[in-house]
């Protein structure tokens, strides 16, 4: 049975980060008196304080605060809580602490939430405007469980029309360990940051030109996504899914009868205002819109033929391309774009397929993330919340529809015996979803894929089947792109892999490295046999040396590198040097070819001879 | 040595053509008293005639008027020809004559023209006016080779506010063996026209929903560009070309660079005009335009890329979705319409890189129509016109690139022996050209993909390379998609097969036809195998009999039936019906998986065991 998902939470170490940022700030103040306080709040792997400073600091002051919290730490102060009516608080702020920012929030929540009282925390001789919680001394602080690790502009509540200070970010865990832990992960993350390795492995651009949040996919990229159009098309082709293909755009009133205009308007590009019969001509004017999701499309090719039950389940695949608007400023490398394409599917089911159908598109997902070696998700059920007093205007307003196909759902996932979280209230608006949450190398958490049983839709596009007893029904649909949206899901991959990829997936596949030109023409013999075999094949006639070869092979991160020389011509064989496995392997050309053909054919991630 | 192409004339056809149309006119008003007359050309397959008449015609009163025509060829009339002043003439046509619209025309002549006479002619009592020529007498008219074959409404000079005429269509040829094989050829592309089949195979829908010109790929149509998109894939991957994606869109800014805007704004869909940071939110806006072609978005690519002399010839190729705007009143099927697919390739190279390059070019262009079974075709080489008054307007201004790449290209022609005609002044605005012109089975000849040499605009984007000398250089660029648009190449391979596909390209390739229930487990084994393999299989358990399945699957000239019973179960076999073959096999089930498995892989097209 599943557990209503929580924030996981720490108690005791939410109270060391929150203490630690009252100990940074004491620390600031006394190594830079006259210094004003912002805030200084805990946060999910450890705390910041924003201050306007005397002076400008830079990253090598941040030793200097540390240790002198660490002198404020070993000196066992003992956190007390005091409250003080307004008038005696604002006294205090403005006086003996003399904080502007402070007394403007007090005189805030005095006015707007009605506070008759300001709480404080003190320790040593420093006071903080504060609710707490906080530890008892502290000397319950783990001295070397925090470090200081960043410095930062930001606006005095976020707003950029306030005074800039500056935020000084600190980590802080439980134990050394943990801290030294965390700090590799985030260092490993930085190293396997997509936008960096996207950029060193010629993965993709963004170019203004084009526009923002629209990449472009150099081979590099498009090889990868090539590779995951064919994964996908040989999965879903195997699952019994039919492939369809839709126009980019459509006239406006498809999303008026899907409901995205006006609901979702805002989250798509503006209309282009077309005169059918030529600009100028004077005839009628249509509005077409970039499609923003791949379902109204859908929804008209299960329109344009007739279907029996018989027909059902019946499963349209397209590897689509959408876009959808995002603020300029909230664009970020692969992660958050404008264009992107996702293997999407709908299926059209009768409500007698329904369960058996949402379980076996359950146990494609997990197909998918075995074969990629991905292991650190789970799933999220997402319900609707019929005591929800805005129901009326987040859910289609059906309760036998919500207990059926909750029920349903449910049934799926408890017969598959699946490790799955209950989230009420964050059903879609049409019927209720399972997300796929997965846990990326900094414990990050995103959903990498939604899969919405949608119980309404349907029949706004007036869809129909002719069931057994003769009668038109209107079938259930379901929504699924198992990996989400491509520009994400290569992110995703290119961090997870740190961009040395399994042959199948990699850019290049395999690099031939000649000893000396002398064996060139053997080289291009192996070159012309792999790319017949589709092999994504490079030979390396550069002048280099074989030394210098090897190592940009191994920069590049190709899984492959064949060095070939008179031993290898006379014999035919090569010498197989895989990246990451030290020991290097001489076999017949002939048995590479084939072990290179079923390790891609099987999409096999070879970690060791 | 290549011809300078020219329309095919046939002087003596054109009289007979011409004087057919007077003939029929003369008919018409010997049978319908009163008749008007508009105007009467020769057409390519035979002519017209325009009339306003005293009644309503339909289909059934053709043949009437084809007797009396074959009346008049057997009265051998002379044709006499005569010019009267413009005074004398206006007299004719409005006395004698009586026809209202021929004189409003004659009058044009004089305003508009200056014609101060104008021309008649006339055979038997029929006088019209006419420059001719025409036969001698109606005796040379073969009385058995034209045929009066349908009717149209048509507005007097084809202006919606003028009178509507009835228009009646002749065909006319030399000899009626001609006549005949015309007939039959017309009838059988009724028969193949994509429109037709495209509803009949569920290959295709436009739905108004959507919009006009913007087709919905419905399965069995989205397997067939699905297998066009595989072959280019392994057509250019095996030729060395690169895969890149780019999105459908782009600000402005790049067609001003390439010079699309305004020269083609015309042709584009109109732009979506954002604003970057949200609606209402008063930051920069930007205009958006759906890409029509890929060029500058490849230009792009490599523009984000550093590139050596090395790294050239650089083929990026995508199967790329473009838009573009065609008036609604002329869209047609899949032959005329807004969004289209290509495979389109640029190919970057060096000047020294060019010849041969363009040669390859076209080899890969040939392979691609023998693999169709496509032999009915020229290629056109067309190059500018420097004596062209309007030059400046039609072409770049370089003589020394355009003598350089026209001498290259025809070189390249030469040396492969290619069958190719001239036109001059035909090139594209940056370069020569070559067309492959195909033949239909109407004898109609369409363009079916054109590969440009492009000598300037890689520089108005300021594209390099790093030459040997360690120079900066500008590369030349080869534009080219030898399967055109697919949606014209898909309805012109609908045609060219009359829907029955090669195995490699069938929407369903094989169906099973299990002779009982008994026999459906089996029928599910070999579906299943079948499948595994990515055949596009299906298991026919519907209830019909046997003979009616086969008919079934003949009536979707789907190209392999499999029939299984006990026979088949107990001896692992499958007899094998194939389309349009009277003998059918049996053979061992592993046998036939590994056959059909070849002749997908080499895309043979089977028309006999």
């Amino acid at each position: 049975m599943p557990v209503i998902e929580e924030k996981p939470q720490d108690e005791k170490l939410f109270r060391i980060r929150h203490s630690l940022a009252h100990v940074m700030a004491q620390a600031v103040q006394t190594l830079y008196p006259g210094t004003k306080l912002g805030f200084g709040p805990a946060i999910d792997d450890g705390f910041y304080y924003d201050f306007i400073l005397p002076k400008t600091l830079s990253d090598t002051e941040l030793p200097a605060i540390e240790a002198k919290m660490r002198d404020i730490i070993a000196a066992a102060q003992t956190f007390s809580h005091e409250d003080l009516p307004l008038d005696a608080a604002l006294a205090r702020i403005e006086g003996q602490m003399g904080e502007p920012f402070k007394a403007e929030y007090a005189r805030e929540l005095a006015d707007k939430k009605g506070h008759r009282e300001i709480s404080f925390y003190a320790n040593g001789g420093f006071v903080d405007m504060c609710e707490g919680p906080h530890v008892s001394s502290t000397s319950d602080i783990p001295a070397d469980a925090f470090k200081l690790h960043a410095l930062a502009g930001a606006y005095w509540r976020g707003d950029e029309r306030n005074a800039m200070m500056t935020r000084i970010y600190g980590y802080a865990f439980n134990t050394k360990a943990e801290l030294d832990e965390y700090v590799a992960a985030v260092e490993q993350a930085k190293q396997r940051d997509h936008r960096k390795l996207g950029q060193e492995l010629r993965i993709y651009a963004i170019r203004d030109e084009i526009g923002k949040g629209l990449p472009l996919w150099l081979p590099n990229g498009a090889a990868i996504r090539h590779e995951l159009e064919k994964l996908a098309h040989e999965m879903e082709f195997r699952a019994g899914y039919k492939k369809v293909a839709t126009p980019h755009i459509t006239k406006r009133g498809l999303y008026e009868t899907s409901g995205h205009i006006p609901l979702y308007e805002d989250g798509m590009y503006p209309p282009m205002v077309l005169e059918e019969e030529g600009r100028g001509a004077g005839g009628p004017e249509e509005s077409y819109y970039l499609k923003p999701m791949n379902c109204p499309h859908h929804h008209m090719v299960f329109a344009s033929e007739k279907h029996s039950y018989r027909d059902l389940p019946l499963r349209y695949t397209e590897y689509g391309s959408v876009y959808r608007f995002e603020r300029a400023g909230a664009l970020q490398g692969l992660t958050r774009v404008r264009g992107m394409a996702m293997n999407d599917a709908h299926i059209y089911v009768t409500p007698e397929q329904l369960k058996e159908e949402f379980q076996a598109v359950m146990k494609l997902h997990e197909r998918y993330y075995a074969l990629f070696g991905l292991t650190n998700y789970f799933m999220r059920l997402s319900l609707w919340d019929p005591a929800d007093p805005k129901r009326g205007a987040k859910y289609v307003d059906d309760p036998e529809n919500w207990a059926l196909s909750e029920r349903l759902v449910t049934e799926a996932l408890e017969e598959m015996g699946a490790n799955y979280k209950l989230s009420p209230g964050e059903a879609a608006f049409y019927g209720p979803k399972v997300d796929f949450q997965f846990i990326t190398v900094t414990g990050r958490e995103f959903t990498l894929s939604t899969n919405q049983l949608d119980f309404a839709v349907p029949a706004r596009f007036g869809l129909a089947y002719t069931d057994k007893d003769g009668k038109e029904k209107t079938p259930y649909c379901i929504h699924r792109a198992p990996m989400g949206t491509h520009e994400r899901f290569i992110a995703f991959l290119i961090e997870h892999f740190g961009g040395a990829f399994p042959t199948w997936l990699a850019p290049v596949q395999v690099v031939i490295i000649p000893v000396s030109d002398k064996f060139l023409a053997y080289g291009k013999k192996i070159e012309a046999l792999l790319r017949e075999d589709l092999v994504r094949v490079e030979l390396d006639t550069s002048s280099a040396t074989m030394g210098k070869k090897i190592q940009e092979g191994a920069t590049r991160k190709v899984p492959i590198l064949l060095v070939v020389g008179g031993k290898e011509e006379t014999e035919q064989t090569v010498t197989v040097r895989r990246y990451g496995i030290k020991e290097q392997k001489a076999m017949p050309l002939a048995g590479f070819v084939e072990m290179l053909s079923q390790e891609i054919k099987e999409r096999r991630h070879v970690k060791s001879w």
